[in-house]
């Protein structure tokens, strides 16, 4: 089973994929989409789902992992957030991959145990968990492979996971 | 030139395209893409980019013209929104289709000189303005015809328009 984990940004979308083989995991790929600041909105967009359909094409995940968004922020952030997850989303649905959201604490404490962990301490136990090099995990991707791992996990778990489907967002 | 507006929604999206020749203004099309109450988020965006699509493959818009959000809007509406227009946005750059951004005011002032008409009045003067029947504008298609409308006077007047590009949405 492949998974592919996004964490969506306007301007720096992280990504990781994994494959799970018989309850191993393995990290197939993991990066960042990332937008010229000055880049217009339209132009972000069209190449954040451009990125996601190329990442489809590659690896053929069976299910996405989406952060689900803090709804902290305020509106102006919660439409531009929404923007760069709608692209996103769409891109999925048209290639039927089903998308799944967790919060970035779930995620975090299904990965490494500890839902507060700092990025780097994420980046640094998954390092250990996959056999590979820190420096290989851009900063920007750790939520997102975190999010597959979460996904990963409770898919194998045969837990009932919930569906952007069914959700509230 | 061809103008298609825009009033995005995840369950209720308008749509209306105008086409400018010599000065004169005419109504191509104009109706509604909508989406089941239960259908899942990811669906609903799927159909949405899937129907701009096809709008901008029939029509070949050289512009289209989206409401601008109204930002008093709680973070969780505003991402839903978000997503909806992230998903719309990104089909008309796919398609090279500049996209412009008007608030709702705006484009009612612009389309029938009022920025506080209801719907129903704006149906009625954009009706007797194209010479169309008022019932051949579905009410929720009514803004999106008035975004239309909107873009292309600043257009004709050779205004310098506001793309999305450029804007702070």
């Amino acid at each position: 089973m492949v998974i592919l984990g996004i964490d969506p940004a306007i301007r720096t979308t992280g990504y990781g994929v994994i494959r799970i083989t018989d309850g191993r995991m393995e990290v197939l790929d993991c990066g960042v989409i990332r937008n010229p600041v000055k880049a217009p909105h339209s132009e972000c967009l069209r190449r954040l789902s451009g990125g996601i359909r190329e990442l489809v094409k590659q690896f053929q995940p069976e299910a996405a992992s989406i952060e689900e968004p803090f709804l902290g922020r305020n509106a102006s952030t919660a439409i531009i957030l929404g923007m760069a997850r709608g692209a996103i989303v769409a891109a999925l649905a048209e290639n039927a991959v089903p998308c799944y959201a967790y919060s970035p604490k779930s995620a975090k404490k299904s990965a490494v145990g500890n839902g507060s962990a700092e990025k780097e301490q994420v980046a640094m136990m998954m390092a250990a968990q996959f056999h590979i090099e820190v420096g290989a995990i851009p900063l920007d991707a750790t939520d997102a492979l975190a999010l597959a791992v979460c996904h990963g996990q409770l898919a194998m778990r045969g837990a009932q996971v919930r569906d952007l489907l069914t959700s509230p967002i």
